[in-house]
């Protein structure tokens, strides 16, 4: 029901009957276009098949429902407290953490001896997009701590595991991952947080860490930071930085809890997001902080690197996830709201304003977003999936093909989840600017997207001064053929070529903008060859989405078959719209990427004012 | 000065020494662009000079610096408050009101007579510039009295013009436009507001209106609402509805207030922008609102498109304020913060983020938006200026431009500034999310104005379905031959015809899109004709800021003749990242708008889900 009047108190509404994702569309990509029920071929997944995989979905839907939904705009106005040099959060955290943790929704992926369901990250992933579209601050806290378990499990010695998994992944206590300082955020390689061995095998922690997700709060018993610090000694940079456990109540051989000279100095006050507690956390005050040695020394930066290949992924579904929330909630304003009369037809009442084309553009931008980067995000994870059942070169070509679609599934969705929760706030015009309706709140949480887990900046110069130059271009090659079979496919169905044509023109339009770039590195030219690398990432970006909506167009093709169907129709439409108004930004930022300016070099400090 | 440790409370940070605005680029474009000094030619003007311009700039920088900005953030955090059927806001706004008032800046473009300064709408709307880069919730009262005075100034009868002309402009009582309703936004015809006429010559008022800007508060004395209601009988639609003062307490012959039967049902809790009150206003329960004709019956639409046009340029003034304050935010920041290491280069300290490349880019963005935007405002208030002094074809000529610029210049700067804060927040990494800089709050403020004073969709159609299309396109050409002239002119610079060329071309194109666009009007297809005016706008907006670029340009190369000066190099580095990233913009955009595809049209509701 659309609320018409001024509010006259801080009332909130319950906003937990609202649909924030489409199951039609999830199942569809799933089953159809992905199709996961072929994983039951490898011994890993064959206990799985559609039913299990949809009673895990619908669970998730219900606790997202029923739990998450419910207390959004609570978390939002009443956000987390500094309160006794402790951070509290909404009472509900302790319960749901609970929830989290015996429902299997930290743990999911593990084998059945580890206690886990052998889960593929399609489905695992999926749980995420769901709750992170139902409530994402309340979802990122059973995220934190599956990324921090998942490293003790990967590096961790033994008695690390026995002392922390448990309680990590039944959700009695909170994970993180602990890596920004004051002085390094994009720059991990000049961490100063110190690390002093001891003759007992543990380090004595000291330093200070910033924008700590979940760095401290009252819904758990303890909070487990994996940590990254400087052993005393190690060589300067990226290559002396070691991971470590650094729990603030360390565990005694009895499992009591003893305070571990971890303090929080504070929480950060943010523009959304607001219900997860960032926190800036002390160490070493009192010169009894014990730090726990993951991994090898030196070689924290590399285990690192794990989690944080699963976060930027784990951002993708969550940008996703927002903008899907931002979607139907415009798309029912849309559905409801009378406004004008349809061009070109005088009806005496006012017509709903979803007949407008204006508003049916901007619904289809919505779309296209939410639908193509869920698409490429169902890619990575069942490349991720694949690799974990495979081995050899196909493993190989799994991961580098991973690898590569890795900054582009956590910046495509960042970034135009901004744009998208901005045009569900359009749809809804000066409705849209109040705390009455939602769109105003995920347009504040899409923000932090493009920032955490590597600014899209720092996965620009990922994508093209790592990714696509670390091989001279193989692993670019691999992605090549996938794209291209779906091309060729797409070449096959009449009502496809011209959109299978338009990506393969612009697919070598990128390789010509690849060699242009390269050779400017060739020529000991960095500054220039990563100057525009945000640009290249966005130019590669849409076009990804791109392939994204031809595979699905082809399955909904296929599964339409000539008949009506408002589902498929609308995936066909929706498609269009992506070729028709998306693909085309490319042939602009091409035009930049090969213009000859070097402006961004040449204007210095002195110039701006 | 960074603050990099979290905040421990919720105390806020005086930002008052923060530069919001470049006094050089704003005398740069007033007295080298644009040569306000030749306004002194005419009788109007002709007392006023550049010292004057000014002292009166100069005066309003310090209450901007003193006043102002100082609540910048108080008004954010503590917004105001519904109390006892009443709003208040914040308690500074009383002096300010006053200081508003005896300092002229409610009335400054006003006669001598009148008890003005007859100033140029040139240093009338930069100081509107200033304000609302120190403060734009604060800058939008005296705004508001302004444009209310005006409409009465304008149409009403002398009895009006007594009773309320010098409140309003001594910033005694405050005005308001009242125009919406739950279900009259976007569409003003369907207003139900209703007027019935007594025999005592006032109407009685009543209906309910919704989001209206300072609609009530406790900083002033009486609220006087201009507002569109419809008279009894009076025919449906936009042709039946009329302009009326309706204040909040009315006064008597003698002066005395009583009170007008308008109460206040609620105040609206917004994302940004909340140091203005936005109202709920209820008139007539009592059947005792009592409301004034202004201007003929049945014209009141025509009367408040005056009032309209004033208050588009200033949304276009007040986006260009925000995105102003946030490039100087980030600016600031840029240069203080250090972090990784200048492509290229190995040093052992971090280099200061001003350095990177990518930096760069982002602040040479915003550069170009702030002041790409800003000239073309300078331009519009040139031109309504001279239609003040001037007569017969000439005037009519700038009339003419004036009008089809209008819905660039809201929307331009209203849509860019939405994007350009988010670049400011980019600039600041993680900080920049958090409440301890200013960035976010200009992110949450920028997001009003694609909103209000009409949506971008309604000004893309204004300009193509109305500007362009009600005189065959003869505005068009008035425009065009003004641009040529600028390309003319940059055509005999060497180190300009590449961009001359650049913007020729663009324009060519704009021209064969209208024509196209055109033609499916002439078919009757109406709807195909207006489907795409969003985007006909933003590719319509790029290329004029082009060509004010290079009309900034052509100064700027003239003023450094070969020297070396930061300023105008600068100016020439931010004219050519424009044209290298910003106008090939255009190119996809071209590609879209002369697509074949309806898919805007065919889409239909149930193919949403």
């Amino acid at each position: 029901m659309i609320i018409l009047s001024a509010r006259k108190s801080t009332e909130t509404f319950n906003y937990s009957s609202m649909k924030f994702y489409s199951k039609k569309n999830l199942h569809f990509l799933l089953y159809d276009v992905f199709q996961i029920e072929n994983l039951a071929q490898y011994p890993l997944f064959e206990e799985h098949n559609k039913e299990t995989y949809n009673m895990v979905l619908d669970a998730c839907t219900d606790l997202s429902t029923q739990k998450l939904r419910p207390i959004l705009t609570e978390m939002d106005r009443n956000a987390p407290d500094f309160v006794n040099g402790r951070i509290k959060v909404h009472p509900d955290m302790k319960e749901l953490m609970q929830a989290f943790g015996s429902g299997g929704w930290i743990n999911a992926p593990l084998s059945y001896e580890e206690g886990g369901q052998q889960m593929p990250y399609m489905i695992f992933n999926a749980t995420i997009f769901i709750m992170g579209a139902a409530n994402y601050s309340a979802s990122v806290y059973p995220f934190l701590s599956a990324g921090a378990a998942n490293l003790i499990r990967s590096f961790g010695t033994e008695a690390i595991k026995a002392a922390y998994l448990e309680n990590l992944y039944n959700g009695t206590w909170q994970g993180t991952m602990a890596l920004t300082e004051p002085e390094a955020g994009s720059s991990l390689g000049d961490i100063s947080t110190s690390a002093e061995p001891t003759e007992e095998g543990y380090y004595k922690i000291k330093g200070q860490k910033i924008f700590i997700s979940c760095g401290d709060h009252d819904g758990v018993e303890n909070i487990v930071h994996l940590m990254l610090a400087r052993i005393k000694g190690a060589p300067k940079g990226s290559k002396g930085i070691s991971l470590f456990v650094v729990p603030r109540m360390r565990p005694d051989a009895e499992g009591n809890l003893e305070f571990n000279d971890v303090t929080t100095g504070g929480i950060f006050h943010k523009m959304g997001y607001k219900g997860a507690p960032i926190a800036h956390i002390i160490t070493g005050e009192q010169d009894d902080c014990r730090g726990y040695l993951v991994g090898e020394a030196n070689k924290g930066l590399h285990c690192m690197f794990q989690m944080m290949n699963e976060a930027r992924i784990a951002v993708g579904f969550n940008a996703t996830s927002i903008a899907s929330a931002a979607y139907y909630a415009s798309l029912q304003y849309c559905r409801e709201r009378s406004q004008g009369r349809r061009m070109g037809t005088k009806p005496a009442a006012q017509s709903l304003i979803i007949e407008h084309a204006d508003v049916k553009r901007m619904l289809l931008f919505q779309r296209s977003v939410v639908e193509g980067s869920l698409s490429l995000l169902m890619e990575c994870s069942r490349y991720a999936d694949l690799s974990r059942v495979t081995t050899g070169e196909e493993q190989q070509k799994y991961e580098a093909i991973l690898g590569l679609l890795t900054p582009v599934a956590k910046s495509y969705p960042s970034e135009m989840g901004c744009l998208s929760t901005s045009t569900a706030i359009q749809c809804l015009g000066g409705y849209g600017f109040t705390e009455e309706f939602l769109p105003e709140l995920f347009y504040r949480e899409a923000r932090i997207h493009p920032i955490h887990e590597g600014t899209t900046a720092i996965h620009g110069m990922d994508l093209l001064g790592r990714k696509i130059a670390k091989d001279q271009g193989a692993s670019l090659n691999l992605l090549i053929i996938e794209i291209t079979e779906t091309i060729q496919k797409a070449t096959e169905v009449a009502s496809l070529q011209a959109y299978a044509a338009s990506l393969g023109t612009t697919l070598e339009k990128i390789a010509d903008a690849t060699m242009h770039l390269s050779s400017l590195a060739m020529q000991g030219k960095l500054e220039a060859f990563l100057a525009d690398s945000t640009l290249y990432l966005e130019t590669f970006g849409v076009t990804i989405i791109a392939w994204q909506w031809l595979k699905q167009g082809l399955v909904a093709t296929e599964k339409l078959g000539g008949h009506e169907d408002d589902f498929y129709q609308g995936k066909l439409y929706t498609m269009e719209y992506f070729f028709e108004y998306e693909l085309p930004k490319t042939r602009s930022l091409l035009k930049t990427l090969q213009s000859k300016t070097s402006v961004t070099v040449d204007m210095q400090d002195g110039h701006f004012d």
